[in-house]
């Protein structure tokens, strides 16, 4: 049965992105201290084009996190930053540049209506207005018998944390505080939904903690 | 050279007590979920007079905590919740019984004045009115060549954390969510003050993380 997965990296304090969060500084002050541990490792950096890199326990947990995904759900902040109706003469074509990462369906979250965006690599952005279950279920149809992915941001994660349709999640805990920024867990409650934790794996610059339905 | 240290259980949100703390539940709403990994361990149980319990990869992580501690300073909400002046005709004797599992002098953080409190079994409770440094010299100065324990709660740490008055600290990761209460880091801003992740023992039930300065 395919799956809904995400990862997200998370300071000490609870925090997926530091305060003063904008286009320009998308990840807010102090953010980048939560990537440190990824972009050190050599997986990562490929991803990137980057030569060089770690190779060390996490790199496993990233082969599993990359592994037999189909689709792609994220929020309209991941896409692009740009908050409020598409520029039709000008559009914001997102942070990914001309090659996105996903080389697979991506479904964009907005409130905002937009024609599907075709990239190199096998990359498509389409864009849904009905809300997360909706596009949940065009991601699944996309992904066929591969899972879903959920690419974040915060929002977007407890979103459907909250409704319950998350079957996986990789907390990558990385021993720093933040002091404010974006909760992760912000308004999902007390309850995990039935995901316990299944695994951790820990090394001097992150822990990384899946939980899973048993 | 001994160390200040503290050691406190908490949620994957970052609660170290849940909502709604109170004399009749003073570890709040779902706090007590904080605390099942420590209550299924017999070198807990023992420490209140329980037999039972489960020996794991915990044990030697809380027998650590235990040793080598010469004093302990707490707030007065963890030594007994009645806020306000003392009553001097009907003195609340706290939550530890006539036998406190110390067993050696405790600080008492407070605003108002009140006599030392002995008790059974070599603990003596001594209320400070004068601030976190004045009841740490306190301690260090009673605990000779041992350490100093914080035992919390968690505005007693914070106070210390961000004076960066904290040697090592042992996070016992609970992977649950508590929604609100009482954040361990609310205040400290966003550095740990030289602390950094120098162990990991995870099990399924709490991952410990323990910083310490190198």
């Amino acid at each position: 049965m395919p799956k809904v997965r995400f990862k997200i990296s998370m300071s000490l304090d609870g925090f997926v992105a530091g305060p003063s969060q904008s286009v320009k500084d998308p990840l807010g002050i102090g953010g980048m201290r939560l990537h440190e541990w990824a972009f050190a490792l050599a997986i990562v950096r490929a991803q990137f084009g980057l030569a060089g890199g770690e190779v060390n326990e996490s790199t496993p947990v990233v082969e599993e996190s990359l592994a037999n995904i189909g689709a792609t759900v994220m929020g309209r902040n991941m896409f692009g930053g740009h908050p409020g109706p598409w520029d039709a003469r000008n559009p914001w074509m997102g942070w990914w540049g001309d090659n996105p990462p996903f080389h697979h369906p991506v479904f964009v979250l907005t409130h905002h209506p937009r024609e599907p965006l075709r990239l190199e690599g096998g990359t498509t952005f389409t864009f849904v207005t009905e809300g997360i279950k909706p596009a949940l279920d065009q991601a699944r149809r996309a992904a066929g018998d591969k899972d879903v992915s959920l690419a974040g941001g915060a929002k977007t994660a407890q979103q459907y944390l909250a409704a319950g349709l998350v079957d996986e999640m990789e907390i990558n805990l990385v021993p720093t505080i933040l002091g404010s920024g974006e909760a992760l867990f912000a308004g999902v409650g007390d309850d995990l939904r039935g995901l316990e934790l299944v695994r951790t794996v820990a090394t001097p610059a992150v822990t990384h903690l899946k939980f899973a339905r048993r």
